[in-house]
């Protein structure tokens, strides 16, 4: 563990495990992506749909912990090519597909954001836990 | 449990527990209010930083299973009044001490955001976690 | 003119009018107001609604040659009482009524964002521009 | 013009000129900018910044008006390669510098956002202002 873990470690409750920490840093990173990004234009476009992905995926993956990053935006609900000058859309919940894989010690956990039609919502969830040998858990 | 509570526990891993789940919801709203605040301009002005305070706390309380939300504005390191149109800020991290208290089935976890000047980085952490009986659990 | 304006205006073009000024003031401001707080929570409780309101109004008029700022969300497109944990909103253009009063010099523009329903379209408009006599423009 | 914009000119004030317009349109634009994306996890590796340069330019050229969005992260004031968890940094309006160009019918407005050491201030302004014959004028 580096130096500045060990400093960050005394804040944390001392019962809080490897798995735990992982699914901490995955929620932060979903919270984090969806209303950093949520408001930005978007258009059915795929030059510039792709550099916004490439961009959020490259960016979230910076904070600590994050194997990766990988936001997909949905085409299928954005509108055709832009006709006129008020007619784009801008990035909302529901056209976000994003998983996030944390790593901490031993843990490595998949979490997700995508929107869930039967309950008309953005739901955020842990999707898959796994125990990984330390010396794999590379950064 | 609530109807949609039963649609939603279906996309997470089997294995997580309410204490896991506490967690992860305090990390989205960590994460979540940090991007979605933050750049907001300020001053040190009790009026204007009391109406920011308070609106972060009530908005952020929306989200599922947040028990409670307060913001607190680090006032020692802003500067005075406005002297002129170009003289004021814009919230960062360093301003921010945010306690989020979260509640799922049997757990209650507070997590905390706060600017440690040993890691020279806002952090954001796991500070308490409490078991709770059922029937406290209102919401 | 302070000390700082003064250096401030040699950055813009010099054919810049106080009245083309006070539009871009404003026009900064409705995009400011608009890509900041857009995916904030917000449910029908007049309480959050109303410590949202006012606290966009006091931190957006921080901004440099804005004289008010007033934002209304439109209760009447909300949905009623959270009745489950997942049963919130997020704050989108469509809610926003958004007024915005800037001042440079001798000229006051009353700026505007609202939802237009024949372009399906949250509109950024200059409705309203006068002018003021100098010993009028305080701040 | 196309019908959309008739319906949106009825909302401005009739004495709005086209250059005026434009600057109006610019200055939504360095705003929304500014706060759309302030916050950002950044840190100084090529790949991480082009692509979060590539998407802001992309994305925001997509409102209203807008003929070119180009955004600059000034490497110079970013701190070296990740050396541990903790060691990035967030987009700060210092970092940027944002040139916009609109277009509105005979105008051509480029518009800028720089830090300024001598205001300790990212200033929005308008650089340049131009009539281009209306023929010109794509989009």
């Amino acid at each position: 563990m580096n130096d500045m873990e060990t400093i960050a470690r005394k804040y944390f409750d001392k019962s809080v495990t490897d798995r735990e920490r992982a699914i901490f840093e995955g929620g932060i990173a979903l919270g984090a992506t969806y209303h950093q990004f949520v408001g930005t234009p978007i258009a059915k476009k795929e030059e510039v749909l792709r550099s916004l992905e490439m961009a959020v995926s490259n960016v979230m993956a910076l904070q600590p912990y994050k194997k990766s990053v990988k936001l997909r935006i949905d085409r299928s609900v954005l509108k055709g090519e832009k006709g006129n000058p008020y007619d784009y859309e801008t990035l909302k919940g529901h056209h976000m597909d994003l998983e996030v894989v944390s790593e901490y010690g031993k843990s490595r956990v998949t979490l997700r954001m995508k929107y869930i039609p039967d309950l008309k919502y953005t739901l955020m969830y842990v999707e898959r836990i796994e125990s990984i040998s330390e010396h794999d858990n590379s950064r």
